[in-house]
């Protein structure tokens, strides 16, 4: 059996090693536009603000390694197409930084293809984005360049403030840079948070210095050889160094022009990570998934989406049972001392799609409150109007992220605020409440669906 | 209504705020026979060590605070019997330390009586446990003694090595001392973890300085004024202090008398918290409860515990529907810098009740690997022969709490390993694996389900 793999992200390298677990026999190809395989994207920003010490230490595997394993992977080089009905793909390898020559076109037939070409940065359409100076975060390359480039800024504007344009936001005052973040929408952190949460964390990086400037659409980058000052709605912002950080787009071209259905929102698949090429699968940034709460159709950009739709594209090859469900979009961002976490539908997102909910808050603390070193935490907790636990939003120093994950699976499971108030937490003064905050703000939901 | 409420633990206290948040008019009457009410007893070993600095900071409130709510607290007495026929208790203010006078002796009649009576301390039935320098630790008057007590002292014996022995041979260690921590099982921990996983909490505690004896029941302390020498099985250890951690009894004898119906393990009540006679509910230590995995009779000696059923108690007494499920018995503990946790079914207690098990396990990070800090984590997870999760136990230095919280939940709604590796877990580099640490556990089961 031979499988090839478009991409060396995440889910392409899960697919592969997933694969490679499962069969021993698979001749498994795998074909990348990058240098580096193997490296953490989510960790770029976190370098950049020098929390960890080089690019070198998110590079978790290389290519040999991968070889070391019969997993071939061929890198520096292009697909270019993919014809379905003889189950071939053409690569072209990258010479240089541009020469591309026709002639090297290679070649390659598969049993089984998988798609996982990730996405590319969405770059706002205004002026001055191509000028020296201005940076999208998306590659190890990426990071490398603002990272050198920046070196030598005082002042730096990142656009878009969703968590990775806020982590580097901090990482970057961190540099000592005079920082400041836009947004085109109202509040930061608009598809994970409400806005009385996204506040909570819009206070942290203003105390901590970053400057948040919100419901400002870039309009232009101005500059003579660089990038000089970033034209926010009527402001102008003087900078050194200008980030997008607009988001990504699927990329879908290959998949799409090789038959695949795809929708609006990226490669059309099933629940075993199947494109409407019976023998093409497809996973990660690229593809379009279905929201566990609303039904709708939307994009999960995550890593550990990635991962887990690479493991169910390679069961499902060697002829295992696996189905990817429904997203939740569980996410997780640590920015300086700050956890902020989220799981689910946002009160905002409800209100969007016209779903009654009811809202339960708690502030609490992340130990006994007598013992040494205890944090504020802020729960928000969104749930039917017959108390089905739809979303969970929460903000603390610390263990942010294993309490979305429970309220992740509460949500997967359908459970009740009110088995929630009946649920076991651990306790110990030193590492919880007897109480825990997740059940306070369920009580809170409980008291409001009582009394309404 | 008239509410009388015995003893001030967590259980207790619990109700007492419940019925009060629900009521205006409940006249609600605490009796208690100490004189702190509201502190925490899981925190006693902590002040002991040093971790917190005074008893005074784990009184979480004063009588006067409940009394200014309208719930009256009558400290220093002992209820002396219940008239269930009457609806009568009584009870006798202690005078002093000994003198207990019958004419003092007050009625109080009730509409409902809550019996949370606790448990008081198991005192093995040896020589020498009335020495001067031999304490149990129940309360915070026990705490005060040992700290007062360990002032001179230069070596120490625990007896029993449960969560609360080692927390107390931890810290007694950290204040200077030599300390030997003994055990009759051949674990440490033998309630919580299986003997694999409790050997490494072990290591830990010897790589500390903390002797750990296993396999010695206590025959004797010897001593002349004071405690001098502990023999345990052929050994003798010379110490300054013995502090008796040999678990706790439920205190049964008032509502036994009252003609409460009562079991092995406490006092018997239905998923209402009520006992055989239909106005006296009992809540707490003093209970017996159903294991939600072998439905055994069994008993659950947590103030998470007492708590959650302080609150069924209350809520039933004012007519709200709320019920306590059988206990998974989640507990955690913080040893130094070692979090321990387990929730449900452990190996060697499946083993003992007939129950075929699959074992899981992973040792993997509590962040990504290249992120600064992060730390060692070991899980094992215990399921079903079709994949149920049963049972888990996780030893680290961080997130070991809300990761146990996230297990009960999935034995609770009975998911299996394979919803597991299909589940979402949030990801960041600083906080978070890509792949949970969790998840490989699930999947190493899967992985020896499929092989088997």
């Amino acid at each position: 059996m031979k499988v090839v793999i478009i991409g060396s992200g995440a889910g392409g390298l899960t697919a592969a090693s997933t694969l490679r677990k499962y069969s021993e026999n698979a001749e498994i190809t795998v074909i990348t536009l990058e240098n580096q395989v193997a490296y953490s994207q989510c960790a770029i920003p976190y370098v950049i603000g020098g929390e960890i010490d080089s690019f070198e230490e998110i590079v978790m595997h290389t290519p040999e390694y991968y070889g070391d394993r019969g997993i071939n992977i061929i890198t520096n080089s292009e697909v270019v197409e993919i014809i379905a009905k003889e189950n071939l793909v053409i690569y072209r390898p990258k010479m240089g930084h541009l020469i591309e020559k026709k002639n090297l076109d290679v070649t390659l037939s598969y049993d089984y293809l998988i798609v996982a070409t990730g996405g590319s940065p969405f770059i706002p359409p205004v002026s001055g984005t191509n000028l020296n100076g201005v940076f999208k975060v998306r590659t190890i390359d990426d990071g490398v360049k603002i990272k050198e480039w920046g070196e030598r800024c005082k002042k730096a504007v990142v656009i878009g403030a969703g968590a990775i344009g806020l982590e580097l936001g901090y990482g970057l005052k961190q540099l000592g840079m005079d920082v400041s973040v836009t947004e085109m929408l109202p509040q930061i952190l608009p598809r994970s948070l409400d806005p009385d949460m996204a506040l909570k964390v819009q206070s942290y990086l203003e105390s901590v210095g970053v400057n948040i400037v919100l419901e400002k659409a870039i309009d232009e980058i101005l500059g003579v050889k660089k990038a000089e000052t970033v034209v926010v709605g009527n402001e102008s912002i003087d900078t050194d160094i200008v980030i997008l950080s607009t988001g990504i787009r699927p990329s879908i071209k290959l998949a799409k022009k090789a038959g695949c259905i795809t929708g609006d929102m990226g490669v059309s698949v099933n629940e075993r990570m199947q494109t409407s090429i019976p023998n093409i699968y497809a996973v990660g940034d690229c593809v379009e998934v279905y929201d566990g709460i609303t039904g709708l159709k939307t994009v999960s950009p995550f890593g550990t989406t990635a991962v887990r739709q690479g493991k169910v594209a390679a069961k499902n090859i060697v002829g295992r049972e696996a189905i990817f469900r429904p997203v939740l979009n569980s996410v997780v961002s640590k920015i300086g001392e700050l956890e902020i976490g989220a799981v689910g539908l946002t009160e905002t997102s409800a209100n969007l799609n016209k779903i009654d909910v009811i809202v339960g808050r708690s502030r609490a603390l992340t130990k006994a409150r007598y013992y040494p070193g205890c944090k504020p935490i802020d729960i928000k907790i969104i749930c039917s109007s017959d108390g089905k636990i739809l979303g969970c939003q929460i903000i603390a120093k610390e263990t942010v992220a294993e309490r979305v994950d429970t309220m992740a699976l509460a949500i997967a499971k359908e459970v009740r605020c009110e088995e929630i108030t009946e649920m076991e937490f651990s306790y110990a003064p030193p590492v919880s409440m007897v109480v825990d905050p997740i059940v306070l703000a369920a009580e809170d939901a409980l008291d409001k669906m009582n009394s309404s």
